[in-house]
């Protein structure tokens, strides 16, 4: 079993950007937050899946709601724990591991971060590998699995309980009391066995996105070796390699709905005039060159800006931003039949099959 | 302990439509629901509120929402109870009585078909004496009492479990739950000792609202008759006599904020040209004669059709219809400072200090 300190949290920061896909809500306050934590009740063992007893109870925890709200509420220690507890003392037994709802954003130092409060071990998996908008899109739920009863508390200690006969009526009340909190929730449900983890989450993502976060660390101020060195941590993992998809600058930003509008679309144009163009709906969701799609969800689509070396969240991209957009291959888990009923481009309401991006992105590679 | 029977029932119906005030959702199909259930299940017992143990538990009961969702949603057995059975088993304890949340509207016969099909009796007493339109504008809110755990159930299933540092931010939620819910929910909520019951509730309001139904029905289709036996059973009664404020026709309705909206205000003339205004927010409000305010919230106004001997809701309210508007003093319970600070007219936005009917109304009687 290995353990994540304070350092592996604060690299786990941008792994799990990365899988944010521009989604998934800004990591910074939660890392600090995590980091804290850590720092108070020491570091979070980190149980591979299979060291899980088959009846373990696991708890899926997460926050939700706007990212732009919780940079005005920190996290504290109590609402960062009280919605597993609450899941707790409503099922009658303590939890033996949390793990993430989702892998991509800020879902993930918050999981870490109630795991070091409340002193359970955190699972090397999620119910996503990546980001994810809604509550039916995960691996949880695309296997079979009910998110109920589903917990939400606020930073007062309001607390919520939801028992839906399907998810889609659950992600709806759930969005409609988070909205009521004004608009920023901790959350914990889907009580999973031990076994329904292996069998439904998608596995080793956390020690992944610390592995990223590592490498990205490590390349320091040099973006090709940064480029290579999340090609070499993708390659050797449940992903795959990581393909460039352009490296240019932000020559237009559309969003349609307005500022505040968490949909849109980017151009990207590299130095001889090709362009990319990457359509988002909270996350990165589908990028065409040239009339043709060359990476679609569920695959991840990352902005990484080339001045800071760090992956950009879709609603802060700016005119005139040098960017390199790079895809990595979800893993299988996420490309079945099943998955792809809620993580298809078909879903989103673009008129496309989905195509793995080892297919698609074939010769994009562009400079 | 009397019981409440299918004759009862229906007589209960006009009685809570008179404490509606004009609102709190139209009587009839909860009450065919409350009619079918106590025909299958046999008379509802009714406890009077000195007949409960100090600490039996009493858990009231209601449903929430559009009055007019309802009306394409026949309430079937199952959903009645399932709010309260859910609530039971968060407590870990079967409830000794229900109770009507507020005694106004469907939410009485709602309480009632609950008892009848889970087979526990009726307390004599609700928390309102009328019908009201937030829960904290309920007596337990009012004298103190939490309305957490609250529970809220659809007609498929769907639970939501709400628990909440106040009242206000309890309604927020639980409006939005029932929105989502497509706006019509089954609640159970406020769970009470029986001493509670005894000090916060509005006492004997069941039997006051079946004596006034009764009354209503023996009085046929005579007017006179009708206003003489309602005046006969208010002055018998912990409300008090009943003052006829205007008897006439309707010549003006304006809804500022469309068909659609609950708010609004309403004239009615007499025969001599005297003109009586009654504002109103879901419920009547306040009746001002002569720029004079001659009845406000929380004593009851309810406007009875003269052609159908039936009390109105104010969102049926057309040009021309033939009325009389009375006023019926609401209980002491109501009136106090800590009841007035909700239920007061300054409460729903009017410039005045609330003052009792006995004192408003004197002069007020319209032929």
């Amino acid at each position: 079993m290995t353990h994540l300190d304070e350092q592996a949290v604060a690299d786990l920061r941008w792994g799990a950007a990365v899988l944010g896909a521009g989604g998934g809500g800004d990591t910074y306050l939660v890392t600090l937050a995590a980091r804290q934590a850590v720092r108070e009740s020491g570091p979070v063992p980190l149980l591979a899946p299979h060291e899980l007893d088959d009846d373990a109870l696991v708890i899926p925890v997460a926050c939700m709601g706007s990212p732009t709200i919780v940079e005005e509420k920190l996290p504290g220690r109590t609402p960062l724990v009280s919605a597993l507890h609450r899941l707790e003392h409503h099922l009658g037994r303590k939890a033996d591991a949390v793990i993430p709802v989702l892998a991509g954003g800020m879902a993930c130092p918050c999981a870490v971060a109630t795991a070091a409060v409340a002193g359970v071990p955190l699972v090397d998996a999620d119910g996503a590998g990546r980001a994810v908008s809604e509550l039916h899109m995960t691996s949880f739920c695309v296997y079979g699995l009910s998110a109920s009863p589903f917990v939400l508390v606020n930073e007062r200690g309001d607390t919520t309980i939801i028992e839906a006969l399907d998810e889609l009526a659950l992600e709806r009340v759930a969005r409609a009391v988070t909205y009521r909190y004004g608009g920023w929730s901790y959350v914990a449900g889907f009580p999973l066995q031990g076994r329904q983890v292996k069998e439904t989450a998608v596995l080793y993502t956390i020690s992944f996105a610390v592995r990223l976060g590592e490498q990205i660390r490590a390349a320091g101020h040099d973006r090709d070796a940064m480029l290579a060195a999340i090609n070499g941590v993708t390659t050797n993992s449940t992903y795959g390699p990581c393909h460039v998809l352009v490296d240019g600058r932000v020559v237009a930003v559309e969003r349609p709905g307005g500022r505040a509008s968490p949909d849109g679309s980017v151009l990207v144009q590299n130095q001889y005039g090709r362009m990319l163009q990457i359509h988002f709906q909270n996350e990165f969701l589908l990028a065409e060159a040239e009339g043709r799609t060359v990476a679609s969800v569920p695959d991840l689509i990352t902005v990484i800006d080339t001045e800071t070396l760090q992956p950009v969240q879709a609603d802060s991209l700016v005119y005139g931003q040098r960017v390199v957009v790079t895809a990595i291959p979800i893993p299988g888990m996420m490309r079945t039949t099943e998955a792809l009923r809620y993580l298809g481009p078909r879903y989103f309401g673009y008129d496309l099959d989905y195509q793995p991006l080892e297919a698609t992105a074939a010769g994009a590679h562009g400079g």
